[in-house]
Formats: C-alpha cells, sequence, structure tokens
C-alpha cells in the first residue's frame, strides 16, 4: 500500500478519494460540489476527448456550441423533461452586484432582477431544439449531426469527484432525423462508438442494454446505456445514447416539409458521456498503490528514472538512453525522464505507482557496465533486467500486452461476479455480497420499484435474450418480459 | 453584392451581421445577449484553438479545468476586481425550481435559496487562486503553468455577435512564479504567443502595447494588448496578458518558502482570448460578398463545383478530377467536392464566395476536352484557366499567395489608416473621419478621460519611443509621458 492512499478492503469510498487526491487528478472547488480538473486528470480528459471527437467526425458529425443559460420557460414544454431536469439545478435571478449601504458587503441589486429567471443548462435539448426550429424547414435541412463539449449543472447535495458533482464536462451530441428507422439507427450507431472506445481506450468492459421506464432519459422513448462494474462491484452508467422521437420536435413544433411535400415533424436523438468515466477509470483499474492507467489513454506511458548522484552521472545515463530515446520517439511512446534533483528514486518510483504510468525503465551507473536496463510493468509489478540493444523493440509489445492485461483483469472480474440467480432469496444474498445478477423480469414498474426499496438494486440495462417464454420473474414469479440485469449503482 | 449581404460602405454593422448570418457563423440564443456558434464558425474556432493550444504546450503550459461558480465573497478580496467585475454578471441565488399552485407554472422554491450567492465566473483568477493557495507550499510547486478552455459570462446590455455577448468562449492562462522578473517575460512571451497566431493564422497585423492605468484590467500591475484595426477604422482589443504582481497572492495570501527560506507572496499573470477573434476575421478580410478566409484558417480550403447535368456527367468529372484529389491529399489541403443535386452552380459559388472559401475550382464536361479547369481566388477575384496537369503543383503555392495577400492587404489598410498628429484639431477631424492616432500623451488620466467625452476616442495602447524628450501632449500641451495610439475601439 502507498502512503496516504488507505486499502480498497479497508474502505473503499475512501480509497477512491485518496487515489484522486495522491495522483492529483482532481479536488474540491470553493463552492459546494464543484470540482476542479487537475492537470493530470485534465490530460487524461483531453486524450479521450479526441479520441471521441475524432470517431465522432468520422462518422459525419460536426461540432458547434449552444448558450448555457437556458429561459425557465422552456423546461416546462417537454413534460416529462421537467420534472427530471427542473428540479435541481442553478437559478440565476440577478443581472447585477451592488455594494451594501456600509459597503461592507456586495449584494444583489433588486433594480437587476429578470423578468424571466434563467437556469443553468443541465442538458441541452431544449434550447437545441428551439434553434433547430429557426434551422430546419425542408427534408434538404436533414440530418443535423451536430455534437457539443460543454460544462453542464445540475445541482447535487451528495458529491463524490468524477461520479457526481455539481458542474461537469460531457459531451451531448442532438441529431435530428427525416425518419424514425434513421434516428434509432443513430442513437445504437452512438452507443457502439462508446462501446468501442471506452473498451480499445479505457480497456474497460461494458454490457449494452436498453434502460427501463423508469431508468430512462426523462422526453426520452428509449435510452441505450453501457453499464460497467466498478471495483467494489458496483454498476457505474458510463454513457448514455437516447432515441427521443418526436417528442422534442413536438415540443418546440420542429417540422419539416418532406419529399412528399408534406408537413412532418423531425425525429431526434440525443448522447452524451461526461468526465464520469475518469472515475470509472480509476474504480475499474486502480489498486492499493494508486491508478493503474491503460497505455492508450495514458498521459505518460513510460517513466524513465534515472539514479544519480551527480549531474556527471546523469549525463552518462543519459547519453547511455540515447538509443532508447530515439526508439521511443520513432514509436510515438509518450515518455518522460525523471531527472528531478533532490528527490530520491523511491520516492519517484512511488509517485510513478500513484500517478498509474504503465511501465517504468530504471538504470543507475551499473546498469550502464552491464549494458542493461530495469523494466517494471505497472500492471503486474512484473520487474525484468533487459539488454538495452533487446529492449528497443519491445516497449510497444509490452504497452500493448499491458493494455490488453488490464482490459481482461477488467473482464474476468465482472465475469465472476456476474451471477444468474433464479429464486429472490440467492437474489437478495447476491445483491448483499456485490454483484451483477442476471435474471428476468415480468416488466411492471411496481415490481422493479419493490426490488429497488427492498435491495437498493437497479435494473441496470435490459439485455437481448432469444429464451424469454419459459423464464419466470425474480421477484412475481410472473412470465417474465425481459431479462435484466440488476445491481447497486452509483 | 450578395444577395442578403448589405453593403459594408451602406451601414457596416448591418453588413457585419449579414455576413455572420449568410455564412452560418453563428445565431442569438434565446436568452437575451447569449450567443449560439453554428458549425461553421465553430470549425474555425476550433482550428484557432489547436494553433493556440499547440502554441501553449510547446512553451510548456498545461490545461485544467476550474468551477463555473465563484462564491460572491471572493469578488471582494481584490478591490480593483471587484469593481472591475463584480457588477454585471448572472448570479444565481436559488438551487431548485417547484410548481406554483396551480401547476401552471415553475417558480424558484424559496426553501432552496442559497445561503451564499454564487456568480458566474466573468474570469477565474479568484477561483484559480484561491486553488493555488492550496497547492503551493515551496519554489519547488513553482512556476505554476496552467491555461483552461472555458466559457465565462458578463451581463452586457449591448451585445453583438462574437464582439460583446453574455456568454463568450475563450481560453484563460493563470501563471504563478517565484519572481517577478520571471512572470513579467511570462505575460511577455504570451503577447508574442498571440501576435505570432494572429498574424500567420488570421492574416491580421496587430499593435502591440500597454495599457493605462484606466484601460488595464482590473487587478492587473501591466496589461499588454494586442489592438488590430477593423474594416471601419475602429479597434479591436483582441487579446490581453497581464502581469498581475503579487495583487491576487495577497488577496488570496498564496505564500511560498524560497530557496533562501523566507516566506515569499507569489507573481502571477494570467492572459487571454476569445472567440471576439472570430468577429475581427470577419471584419478585418469580409467584402460585399461576404466573408474572405485566411487558408490557414479556413474549415474548407478549397471548394470543388462540378458542372453537370446527369449522374454519368458528375461521374466523368470525378474521374478527370482524380489526380487532383490525389495531389490535395498529399498536400493536406482542406477541400470539399460540392456535388449536391438540384442546386446550380451559381448559388454554389455564391455560398462558396459568402463563406470565404479561399479558392474554388470549377469543371465542367467541355473542360475535360480541353483538359483544364478553372480557377478563381476569393481575395482578388481572379479567374484563371490551367491545364490540368500543370495546376497539381500550383494550388500549395496558390494558398500561401492568398494567405500573404489578405494579410498585405489588411497592413496596407491599417498603414493607410494610421496617422501622426500633433495638434487637437487634427486629432479631432482623423478621429471623425476614422483612423488609429498616433501621438503623444501627458499620461494625466484626466487628459484621457477629456479626450474621451469629447471624441469618443480612447488610448487603445501606449507603444515604444526613445524620442520623448520634446514632444507635447496632444490635448494639454505639457510634456509627453508617453507615445499611444488613440482610436474608436469596439
Amino acid at each position: 500500500m502507498s502512503k496516504g492512499i488507505t486499502s480498497k478492503n479497508e474502505n473503499y469510498s475512501k480509497w477512491y478519494t485518496d487515489v484522486i487526491k495522491k495522483a492529483e487528478l482532481a479536488d474540491y472547488g470553493p463552492v459546494k460540489g464543484t470540482m476542479v480538473i487537475r492537470p493530470y486528470g485534465y490530460q487524461i480528459w483531453e486524450k479521450l476527448k479526441n479520441e471521441l471527437d475524432q470517431a465522432f467526425k468520422d462518422s459525419g458529425h460536426t461540432n458547434a456550441y449552444f448558450p448555457l443559460f437556458i429561459p425557465k420557460s422552456f423546461f416546462t414544454k417537454e413534460s416529462e423533461h421537467v420534472d427530471g431536469f427542473a428540479k435541481e439545478c442553478a437559478i440565476v435571478t440577478h443581472s447585477r452586484l451592488k455594494h451594501n449601504d456600509d459597503k461592507t458587503d456586495l449584494i444583489p441589486d433588486e433594480s437587476s432582477k429578470l423578468e424571466e429567471e434563467v437556469i443553468v443548462r443541465p442538458t441541452s435539448e431544449t434550447v437545441i431544439w428551439s434553434m433547430y426550429r429557426k434551422w430546419i424547414n425542408s427534408y434538404r435541412d436533414l440530418p443535423i449531426l451536430i455534437n457539443q463539449w460543454a460544462n453542464v449543472v445540475r445541482w447535487e447535495m451528495r458529491t463524490r469527484l468524477f461520479l457526481r458533482t455539481s458542474e461537469f464536462l460531457w459531451q451531448e451530441g442532438h441529431t435530428a432525423h427525416a425518419t424514425e428507422e434513421e434516428a434509432q439507427e443513430e442513437s445504437l450507431k452512438i452507443l457502439n462508438i462508446y462501446e468501442s472506445i471506452v473498451k480499445n481506450i479505457l480497456a474497460i468492459p461494458v454490457i449494452k442494454g436498453t434502460k427501463t421506464e423508469s431508468e430512462k432519459f426523462a422526453g426520452a422513448v428509449n435510452t441505450y446505456t453501457i453499464e460497467m462494474m466498478m471495483g467494489d462491484k458496483k454498476a457505474l452508467q458510463a454513457g448514455t445514447s437516447h432515441y427521443l422521437g418526436q417528442n422534442f420536435a413536438k415540443a418546440f413544433d420542429v417540422k419539416f416539409q418532406d419529399v412528399d411535400n408534406k408537413e412532418k415533424y423531425v425525429y431526434a436523438t440525443s448522447w452524451g458521456v461526461s468526465t464520469r468515466l475518469i472515475g470509472a477509470l480509476i474504480m475499474v483499474h486502480g489498486d492499493d498503490k494508486g491508478l493503474r492507467l491503460p497505455p492508450n489513454i495514458a498521459p505518460i506511458q513510460i517513466a524513465i528514472v534515472p539514479i544519480f548522484k551527480s549531474e556527471e552521472d546523469l549525463q552518462k545515463i543519459k547519453d547511455f538512453l540515447e538509443p532508447i530515446f530515439n526508439q521511443l520517439n520513432k514509436d510515438n511512446i509518450r515518455y518522460y525522464l525523471d531527472d528531478r534533483m533532490k528527490m530520491s528514486p523511491g520516492f519517484k518510483f512511488n509517485e510513478w505507482e500513484m500517478k498509474g504510468v504503465p511501465l517504468r525503465i530504471e538504470i543507475g551507473l551499473r546498469d550502464i557496465n552491464d549494458n542493461a536496463i530495469t523494466i517494471v510493468r505497472r500492471d503486474t509489478s512484473e520487474k525484468t533486467i533487459v539488454d538495452r540493444q533487446d529492449s528497443l523493440k519491445q516497449f510497444s509489445d509490452i504497452l500493448h500486452d499491458i493494455q490488453n492485461t488490464l482490459f481482461n483483469q477488467a473482464l474476468k472480474f465482472q465475469n465472476e461476479n456476474t451471477v444468474n440467480v433464479d429464486n429472490y432469496s440467492d437474489f437478495k444474498l447476491h445483491i448483499e455480497k456485490g454483484a451483477f445478477i442476471s435474471t428476468y423480469w415480468d416488466g411492471d414498474p411496481q415490481t422493479e420499484q419493490k426490488i429497488k426499496s427492498e435491495t437498493n438494486a437497479t435494473i441496470r440495462c435490459i439485455v437481448d435474450d432469444n429464451n424469454l417464454q419459459n423464464q419466470k420473474c425474480i421477484f412475481s414469479s410472473r412470465p417474465a418480459k425481459y431479462k435484466v440485469i440488476f445491481a447497486k449503482a452509483y
């Protein structure tokens, strides 16, 4: 266990916060529930953002930017949306501060009270569809495939860095289509993009499925989701893609003239992932020494720690490392030579372990004589001494292997802790211990609600199943309507 | 003149708005003073952002993200800052909406009234220095070189797309240093980065200088600025870099233990440019046909318009263009083949002209027989017919030449409209006509104020001059203290 990091087994929640603090990923801001994303955490976000952005662009999407402020009245236009999002939000009521009478404080100037309150966006469907109304007239204007990178605000009482904060960063896609089929296809296409990037870049396996009525997005016809298993066997909803049907088009009166000259309402999707994925990254891969970053997302893939006492020694080591630097540059590997003075090698080893750097190279004067370097893998803690010349061709392969190993570890963990259950007492037992439970449900929201209140488990998603005929609901024993995954969730 | 675009001479302000609307760069949002940046406008911003981001990273800076919300009390900590920024701002007072009694409307829930109001950031010095306080202990923690890409809000009454909106996008750098020299150097280094990107990417010449006391950033010791001349001869402040001294360190009590073991206050800088630069781009280069984009910032550098009546013809043209596509790909040129059906070539020509695409290729069936293509430059409207084979090597050069031509046109315009003036009646004459006036000032804020109230001209910046001794103030005739540039400004 690293200094200052609580063990996972002792207190998972404290372990999580310790890792974030020690790896300098994030910090709480001065206003309750707000988050500061520190440079190291932001570098991870930037890499993820670039991967997503490229995938969106490759599939025909383009970025735009819509305002932070939404008129209060917009939230009343879509009846489900209002209950989902208008509740806990930041309400702007005044536009000017003035000094109080004795000039000891600033107070809102009553003469600047707004005629209509303004809401800081919790999500942008309403403001975007108010603009789409102006931009869409004919089938020639469709589809619109827009994404935006933005901050959103949901006033949260119980906050947790990256997982639940009043303000967070995300991308939100908002598309408009002429047909239901096309919109449905879009929402599933995006779900696959999310799955693929989460798997290939973050090395996290996901379960894809559909949300139940009670868990879906407020205003959606269908919400598709990717769910992940965290290290404490709880679920995290990591990304959602919504087929919105014509709900927002009707709320904002967005019609188009179709090829057949008829006026029709537009079909919509929306979809998003957020900085929450960094929380997942920590919880899926982290261990008692700190972060473990998959190479494809790591800001630094290899930390090189020279062991030296003088500038002269350092120079000798640097000269010796020259062919390695050349190879790393050639292979586009992100490395960092940690030649900070006055810090012990042990301190540095510890720091790079906490920060989850996938591979560490240790090199001292004796190694030069042996023409060797020491390589330490963060995923397995495996330490090997390699001939310098032999090492050159290995770095890419090792990083590739670390990426796979982390994914396979996470997949194994998820599989081992996902159980098929066919009676309610087993259900409660496993939920208590922590697990994903694969079982059957009668489709009744009341059943769902009762299970939730008795066990705290929710239906994470409905999954495909070809063999529903003879199955019974885990709770009611009535004929099953869906195969579902239950779990406690963040 | 293009359809729907008012002529510049007729009404410059309307021309500006028409270009933005017709080129689909931006639109007003539903809350007064907010802006929607449409995809084409956002692509320009993305390119500019990438250039700046790379330059910041190359000079050792890293990105982070600080919260949107700032406690009201923070604004009272730095005495000048409060007057500059706490006045016109968005004030969040409640965190929950509820239905009114008859359920016809949503109203702020009084039980959710915040204990302390929260301000939507107008700029982030205060929140960032409250965090630096936690992060900085020793000289080893310095320098901190952080930038953030963010939205900020200043409640504006008179708004104008890109130039002045309630919310805008920008980058804000906030650095912390152990010495005054280092901080000063940083603020000037950034000014040079701004100048170089604005010149090389946006093809806009700038005048660099220092702001006067009355025009400087609220809380700065010195504000350095780049000023540009717009097409109507008014000035635009396009970017500023502030040397903040120890003002914010003292306000937020940020001290560090120096090498000599003494506790000292930290030195600071902050600096920013915003989406305002897109406004400059429009006003410096645009003409009565619409935008004219320098190739280095253009999302599409070459628009290729095939002239065809059938799919067959189109295919013939595409085949003929094959070697050209290959060459453009090889040269990393951003091109777009406009093969939209049902739109006339004339309509397309007009659209790409409005959108400012630097180069247009026109190609019809007859051209195939002649083995030729037609090239039209947006900057000069010059139209040439070129042999297909000869054209291949020319595209890069022509784009390069357009970039230079646009810069030189803007520089010529700026030079021609910058006058040296040594008496106040000439001063008034030229200010009335529209000009940058290079002249001398006694350094007295009252003089500055009087000139402003009589002419609406402000000191855009103090510029270097080695020959102050015998100069007199344009207004007071007292000995000159500074050489300055006066102009009316946006």
